[in-house]
């Protein structure tokens, strides 16, 4: 179970495959079963009041279950989100960045499986929770 | 069970509480439980490939179900997503629109529950689901 | 799209693959992509104060996703439940049967999707949702 | 953040108010933010081929959040299970028992929230995953 990608060559990937959002992220550290990646908070990410917004959570979350499932299998761009449970839990920190922790829990032929704890920066109550399933193209 | 908002008091706050993604959306039709609302398409919406990006379907899925609300109980900015599932089961079409048909299934004092089925425009299939609930603040 | 079990073949294929639960489910209706079956509810199905357990109602949903899905593809017992998101809307009403109202999304090649509404017999207000995806075991 | 209810108070709470199922449950261990208790698998929850039925899955996942959640609140039998999401990962193991490893991510005044594992004893990798929500009566 060793990492196919280590942090550099997931920040690489990013900034090939999806140079748009890229630096929005910044791949913090991988294992073979975790993964933390921090978002760049930018005023697109944030909500009137000034915090960030769901879909942006949601795309926090994504990212990282999607760069930890490369981590694992390689830079194949069609590995697809195929369902994402989110609970918001507490409102995010005003004014600062987020940071996703992400728990691989099963990486089958067809289906990976993993858990994302979604954190503004400085606390320590977890903001959201997403439990997400991506569907991994034939090898 | 009446309609508190139509369509037009529905965009006409969206205009004014999200005015920077109120262009995105387009209320179609609103019933006492059911709302039907599009998605102007955007680059800013797309991912590599052109199709509509999944945080994109998630704001529509997550507007869809809070407009609904809003709809029944007026407008109550602070009505605040408490939960998310989106299932992805088709690839979005290229090129065109996307429309979300929100279900209401309860609306009780503290939360609201709802189903949302999200259509590329012009298909039959929808490429997702989502169930949503939402909390409602004390009047 | 034709339905390749009707509502006999799929009581017999339960008395036949789950002996220990079939009588408790009554297939009402099928059709291309819809499906009601009906619990019986008996002592075992209730907790204290007399309603529907949890668990009852999972089951009740999973069987009704299930027999949607053999409807399609024939008597495969081998379909197995890949996730479940259950929403407990309503308290169920006590003394009386429950219903599944099962309505398909999609049925691919690996998976399938759909929805449950979980209602009381006499009710009009769903007492729970469901949103379910079944694996499908290759041809 | 201490433990309203011990291993010995939640194991009573639970002979007393679901004397049906009490015996079916063994609470192992709780703090202030984790609970595990085990499943003794009897006839009853076994699936066709013998293995652990997903209902008795639900069951168990759903037991450790409530019991989790009164090991907070103290023995209030009136909270109520709101959502719960689960992904099944991998076929239980025959013949053995199961084990729910219950993680507490918030506990509001109307809300909890939390994650469950299960595991088939003496293995290694979870079996399913579950995320759910209880509400929480009023104090």
């Amino acid at each position: 179970m060793a990492v196919t990608m280590d942090v550099g060559a997931l920040q690489g990937f990013l900034a090939q495959a999806f140079p748009q959002v890229a630096e929005d992220f910044v791949v913090e550290a991988v294992t073979a079963d975790t993964l933390s990646v921090a978002l760049r908070v930018d005023d697109r990410h944030l909500r009137p009041g000034g915090t960030v917004s769901g879909p942006t959570m949601f795309a926090l979350a994504d990212v990282a279950m999607y760069l930890m499932v490369l981590a694992r299998i390689g830079p194949q761009a069609l590995a697809v989100t195929t369902s994402c449970h989110i609970d918001f839990m507490r409102k995010p920190a005003a004014g600062v960045g987020m940071r996703a922790e992400c728990r691989l829990l099963k990486l089958g032929r067809a289906l990976a499986v993993g858990d994302v704890l979604l954190y503004s920066e400085g606390e320590a109550a977890p903001v959201a929770r997403a439990a997400l399933t991506y569907s991994i193209p034939p090898g």
